[in-house]
């Protein structure tokens, strides 16, 4: 496959498509996701990116708008498609037919008809075991376990529109347009479990048709018990026997059926496949299983049998098994063990009270994503995993931006802003490593390097956030790799950004990593500006610094190596007092990690004209404190905010005595932690 | 039914579709046509409504256009859908199926959304016995004759589509929304014939799939022979059974479906029914039939089976005999018989050579129709079936507008209108019949009642055309319905207007009959106004007249009695020579249709600046000669033409021994010619 060539995933937002996209992209596809996210959400998206380390082109679009359609096409070399998007609840779906034969069939067509005017050749579709219908309608068992021949019946809407689109599909590809198309059927079984990072799996919404979705909700409470339809079937336990198959296992059987299509070269091929474990279990091993994943008995009760439910419905997975060299390698087990902490993580799902996200500056990958607790409010964007608001009530306590423009221009002053991969100045830009020289973007007066140049952690879009929420505190996970060579830093590093958000406090965590090199330099803090004032100024806030020791430096404002006082480390910051210095409080700490330090009070400010007091606290051995005189930018003015930067000594890597504190070698890990909290 | 309900015919143009509307409209139904014309055309609609003398709701949608869609509900109280609109060529199933597939079942869909929202609970569907596929499939004759219990099992995407929409308009019913939904499943088997009249058939598009079409073409010489796939079958003659029904059988079959669906009342219903004769013919018995009508042996050869068909596919139609209290009543020698005078009236359908129409004042039931034999063309529009154009070559030979407005303006000089019920002048409106006086309107002056009133032949759409062509001619033939009490005439009366039009001749021929009452008055013309100049002006054009006895007139235009002489029948119309009189051509003829006369030449015209010469004849007793001097309208003035108007005596109905040339009883036929040749 060709560099340029993109792999269209439809519905690649849902449970099954989310899990595809990521094993694509593990095995070198470039996808596109649409998605109508009618059923589904970008949540899953994002965390798609987060797992996977990059961005991909996410459309929500409706199947059946031919014209947006259309756009993807001529915009981007589409090569395959992976047909999941559809409706597919199958009680539903005889509740709303027209909807599931409207929304599946015609965008089905809709799709076919776009990819033979583009000429894309190839698709997999998402089918189901369910076009088989009752397969003991027979009288015997001669299609027990369900092979591919076994004729069709399904026996619902949702199962007559899968059936439908596979003959639309079937007919197509024998018609002479069709002669060289490529399709395959891939007929699922049961899928469960989740990916086992814990960040993905099936939303739940409403109440679950499936086994198991709805015993992850009785085990957290939100259902009292299962409800066990018969077990006074044939088999050992009576229950009755169906075919559970990882949606791990799932989504490779989809790469597996594609790098098929793609071996068989030019030629046509419509072609069926069961992907099953061909392993049957009953409902009530399932529940054991999952019983033992929670690590406690759940509630059931044996009820009546449901009309419709058949003894066994195993798939023959042979063909898959011998064709497609794929084979389900998970048991229900692994699948018991990942849903559940799929379900104890993400308990509602994707869905987070006082939790919400909206774009900014026109673009997913930059949303604003707004925290509440009671009356205190935290806004970050992905830009930067900046900082774009703290309040309390209507009390704005930090400086920000209402739109990503503001953020982006040359005169917003580190809004809010993490900055790495190293803070403050860096002399002329230069540093020495393992005896190697390195020239890093003097974007200070063309000599200093400052705040890591022109493109650093500030600039770029975090993957994520992963937002969890326990113990009443929003936890905030963003990623970031920052790739060898930007601005000049070598190595890419990986660095994880955890927020942790309660009530009046944030909580910043960092954690680098080094994906490749020996070592590089690494020296990280946030920028946000405060105003405790309740006015336009910070003007006569009173501070109470941890220390009164500070760095002197030159008139390139570099440390000289001499540490001074600056008297009382008590002080009103009069509008004649301005600084940009910065302070110690640790002058024998070199280590690369500092998380374990107890965090260390750096600042405490109040203002007469308001109730509310700012501490700061910090890991680090040191913190600049900045008055803010230089800000000049759209809405604020000089002495808008002041900033208190715990971090690394300034220029530490230049100085032999303290550059450990920022030397990051391989398998080491770079740790800090920051805290805000008001009074 | 209450009178305001309309029951909407999707695919209404189609073959079956159109033979249904007929016997919609003559059961009491009030049809509104649905069609997209992609594989029909409106000049089936317009005969339609020539063959039921009513106009009707049509509008050129497709299906899947929503809100088009949307709208034609919102307009029309609809309480019932006759479902036909569809794809349906077998052979051409296979080679686009996903047009089939978007058209017959994204336009079902989208039909069913909006009945739904417009809580339209009654739907006849058009499915197909193809739904059953091959019923030998099963080893034994058990399905043969085949009942509506027979599994289904499509074996092309047309039948395939007809499969899944009658499983999405199950499922609808099925579901709560559809619970009180009523649905008619009409399964035919082989539609033969032709509507008696030879109006109307199946359009011969492209290579007939079918036996009979294919047959007929054989007749005509448009194909070689027919190619009888195989007479090896196990039937009396060898060749395979099918079930053959006239489509007017069919047709009536909707009528007991939609008749039986409104008698259930509210209660939902969804269930099929086979509409077939039960009696099966093999193809040599259809092909013997058929070449008894046509009155020879036509060419066949036998070859080899085709692969897909089966011995006999007989319907068992007693589900419909009883429940729809319907069977089909005509068997394959009727359908034979009315193919063939359809195919022979119209060979290529509803194409013509050299004829074309477009609309006229934005109406359908007003367009233009244009006929071109060489370089003389002729223009006709429905309104008032008018002469809107006659010329040869470049030269223009008659006044006519290039808009319908025109022709509706009070300054409209009655050009190329045919004058009706009444021509020219009767004298104050008044006259007596049986003994009865009648008030006509007095439009002239309010005094006399000139060429009819205010709402003649000339200002009403005429039904049709019926545009034939043979032997060089076309056969143009329109119909108005002219309603009782219409300004004051007594008596709904029917004319048809017969247009031959041959190169450089134009024939008139009407043909009048009294639909109730004892008797009315009749007096026919056409009134285009001549101009063979080849300039604007009539000037000194030169006249030679069959006669130069006039009737003389009083000062209100109405004769004295007296016959008088213009001295010579030979004359140059110079600008000081002005006319608007009544001449006779024959004194002692007083029969009401006059047909059986030999065309008398009436006038001769030339003129020195064009070598064009205008004779005008007709079998009616006298004529108006009328030198156009009133003319004052949009692009026309005074002298723009002239007109020979031939018709009865002036105001005959006044004058005791002229007034049996007028009137007209019932079981009588007004009849009259008019010629107009061009040397």
């Amino acid at each position: 496959m060709s560099e340029s060539e993109y792999i269209l995933v439809t519905g690649g937002a849902g449970y099954i498509g989310s899990h595809t996209v990521i094993e694509l992209v593990d095995n070198g596809y470039k996808p596109i996701i649409v998605d109508n996210l009618s059923n589904s959400s970008y949540d899953a998206v994002s965390r798609i990116e987060f797992i996977v380390d990059q961005h991909f082109p996410f459309f929500r679009i409706d199947l059946r708008d031919s014209s947006a359609l259309t756009k993807i096409f001529e915009k981007y070399n589409i090569s395959s498609v992976i047909h999941f998007a559809a409706l597919k609840a199958v009680g539903e779906s005889t509740k709303i037919p027209i909807d599931y034969y409207d929304n599946n069939i015609n965008g089905t067509i809709n799709l076919v008809k776009v990819m033979q005017k583009f000429n894309v050749k190839t698709i997999v579709f998402s089918s189901s075991a369910t076009v088989y219908g009752d397969v003991t309608r027979f009288g015997d068992d001669r299609y027990i376990p369900i092979p591919e021949e076994c004729p069709m019946d399904p026996t619902n809407p949702y199962g007559k529109t899968k059936y439908m689109i596979e003959q639309i599909l079937k007919d197509v590809s024998n018609s002479d347009a069709g002669s060289d198309l490529k399709v395959a059927i891939l007929r699922y079984f049961n899928p469960i479990g989740a990916h086992p990072s814990g960040l993905l799996g099936e939303n739940p919404l409403g109440i679950p048709n499936n086994l198991l979705p709805y015993l992850a909700q009785v085990a957290i409470g939100k259902r009292e018990k299962l409800s066990i339809f018969g077990n006074d079937y044939a088999s050992h336990d009576g229950t009755p026997i169906r075919d559970y198959i990882h949606v791990i296992d799932l989504a490779k059987g989809h790469i597996a059926a594609l790098n098929y299509l793609h071996k068989i070269g030019n030629s046509g091929l419509y072609r069926e496949w069961n992907l099953g474990t061909g392993k049957g279990s009953t409902v009530f091993d399932v529940y054991l299983s999952f019983c033992k994943a929670v690590g406690r008995e759940l509630p059931y009760e044996v009820v009546a049998r449901r009309s419709g439910d058949v003894l066994d419905l195993t798939a023959k997975p042979d063909r898959a098994n011998e064709e497609l060299q794929w084979k389900a390698e998970l048991g229900i087990d692994e699948a018991c063990k990942d849903l559940w902490k799929w379900t104890t993580e993400n308990p509602f799902g994707f869905q987070i009270d006082n939790y919400q996200w909206k774009e900014f500056s026109d673009d997913l990958n930059d949303r604003l994503h707004t925290f509440k607790i009671d009356n205190f409010k935290v806004g970050i964007i992905n830009y930067g995993a900046t900082i774009q608001n703290i309040q309390i009530g209507d009390q704005l306590l930090v400086c920000g931006f209402d739109n990503g423009s503001d953020y982006k221009s040359s005169s917003n002053p580190y809004f809010g802003a993490n900055i790495g991969r190293f803070a403050n100045r860096i002399k002329h830009g230069k540093f020495t490593l393992n005896g190697k020289k390195y020239q890093l973007s003097q974007n200070e007066g063309d000599k200093n390097c400052l705040h890591s140049g022109f493109n650093g952690f500030d600039k770029q879009n975090w993957y994520g956030p992963i937002v969890k929420f326990n113990d009443d505190k929003f936890k905030v996970d963003f990623k970031l790799i920052d790739k060898d060579g930007n601005d000049g830093f070598p190595g890419d590093l990986e660095t994880i950004l955890h927020y942790i958000i309660g009530y009046k406090f944030i909580e910043i965590e960092y954690e680098s990593k080094l994906l490749n090199g020996e070592s590089t330099i690494v020296n990280l803090t946030n920028h946000s500006y405060f105003n405790i004032s309740n006015g336009d100024s910070i003007d006569d806030t009173e501070f109470e610094l941890g220390t009164d020791q500070y760095l002197k430096v030159d008139d390139e404002l570099i440390p000289t190596g001499e540490i001074a006082s600056i008297g009382s480390a008590k002080f009103t910051l009069t509008s004649d007092k301005s600084f940009d210095n910065c302070f110690i409080v640790n002058e024998n700490d070199d280590r690369i990690d500092t998380r374990s330090n107890e965090l260390k009070q750096l600042v405490k400010a109040s203002h007469k004209d308001s109730k509310i007091t700012l501490i700061v606290s910090s890991t680090d051995p040191a913190f600049q404190l900045y008055s803010g005189d230089g800000i000049n930018t759209d809405g604020f003015k000089k002495r808008s905010g002041f900033c208190v930067e715990p971090s690394r000594f300034l220029n530490a890597i230049n100085q032999p005595n303290w550059s450990k504190q920022v030397i990051l070698k391989k398998d080491e890990t770079y740790g800090g932690k920051i805290k805000y909290e008001f009074k």
